[in-house]
């Protein structure tokens, strides 16, 4: 496969930025590494991302959208009960975090740096996540198994709650034996908290 | 005050220590450093703490206990009820941390060196918090205002549940505004989870 003869995509562009980074490290991978990796001109990846921190930005969010992604599924089960949906979203958060810091630690590294660079964009990572639990929570509030409330800010209560286990500056103890019950005891706690 | 005609205590020598770590940084600081601050040969120093080590982990269990020790009473207050006490002892546990890191940012980023270097003294230092939170939750439990269950357990839940107001590594994010709400809020939902 000849990379010119394709069409220079966005998404191709964030691939190549990402195993870029993972090469060189985030210090000193630049935008015409990302071009040669293509073979195409700078020029033709500036089209597309205005600038290198525009490009960092854009590489981040879709690191991040993959998690987001996987979890709005369960988010939005209607078939299963929430107290249930809420248990299995925070498994899978955990899990997920977890794979990405033990799968490849480089380029979770690399990604640790790139999310201190881009506040915006982590905000808007974790407002995706807290709005994804708040409809869990307006289910359980709607259906009379969660006590009344505001669902936004217990939302945010809840994932405050379980920073252990997703935010990656815990990430050095996921690899604890026992941290799977922790997470199960500080779930049990906070869904009795909930129950009406 | 001439320091020489003072005996040398561990305490002294500690002080000492905090000092030139705050001065020189951890990189940098060295037990020549602290005799010389002392008026006094390191082999007296080394008397008291056979090496640099050793020294480092008495320094960061000297910072640590601070804490533990100013929480204890809170702890132990009888005259509270349980429900209370948790609540007061977490708002203290923040209260101190925060200041901690707002009143000598540069002195915490140095214990913040030390504690990655004597995972030990802080496991240490979490047992102690735990054990005092599940002294809070036996009384609760003993009089019944709380589920009953391990006390032990659930002490360990609660810690995990309110890292975020704890941890060191979230250390930037207590200056936000919300951040006492968003406290109450976890330990509304905590505390309804562990009522009877």
């Amino acid at each position: 496969m000849s990379p010119t003869t394709e069409t220079l995509t966005a998404e191709r562009i964030l691939e190549a930025t990402e195993e870029v980074l993972r090469r060189h490290g985030p210090a000193k991978a630049t935008v015409v590494d990302v071009a040669r990796a293509l073979g195409v001109s700078h020029g033709s990846v500036y089209r597309h991302f205005r600038t290198k921190a525009e490009l960092r930005a854009a590489v981040t969010k879709r690191w991040l959208d993959r998690t987001s992604r996987a979890l709005a599924a369960t988010a939005d089960d209607g078939e299963r009960a929430p107290a249930l949906r809420l248990r299995d979203w925070f498994r899978q958060l955990f899990e997920a975090k977890r794979d990405k810091a033990g799968a490849d630690p480089e380029l979770f590294a690399t990604y640790s740096v790139l999310t201190d660079e881009n506040g915006e964009v982590v905000g808007a990572h974790i407002a995706e996540l807290v709005a994804q639990l708040t409809r869990i929570v307006e289910a359980g509030m709607a259906s009379g198994v969660f006590a009344p409330g505001d669902p936004a800010s217990v939302a945010r209560a809840l994932f405050r709650a379980t920073a252990h286990f997703h935010d990656p500056c815990h990430a050095r103890e996921w690899t604890r034996p026992e941290i799977r019950d922790e997470l199960d005891s500080v779930l049990d706690l906070l869904l009795r908290g909930l129950a009406a």
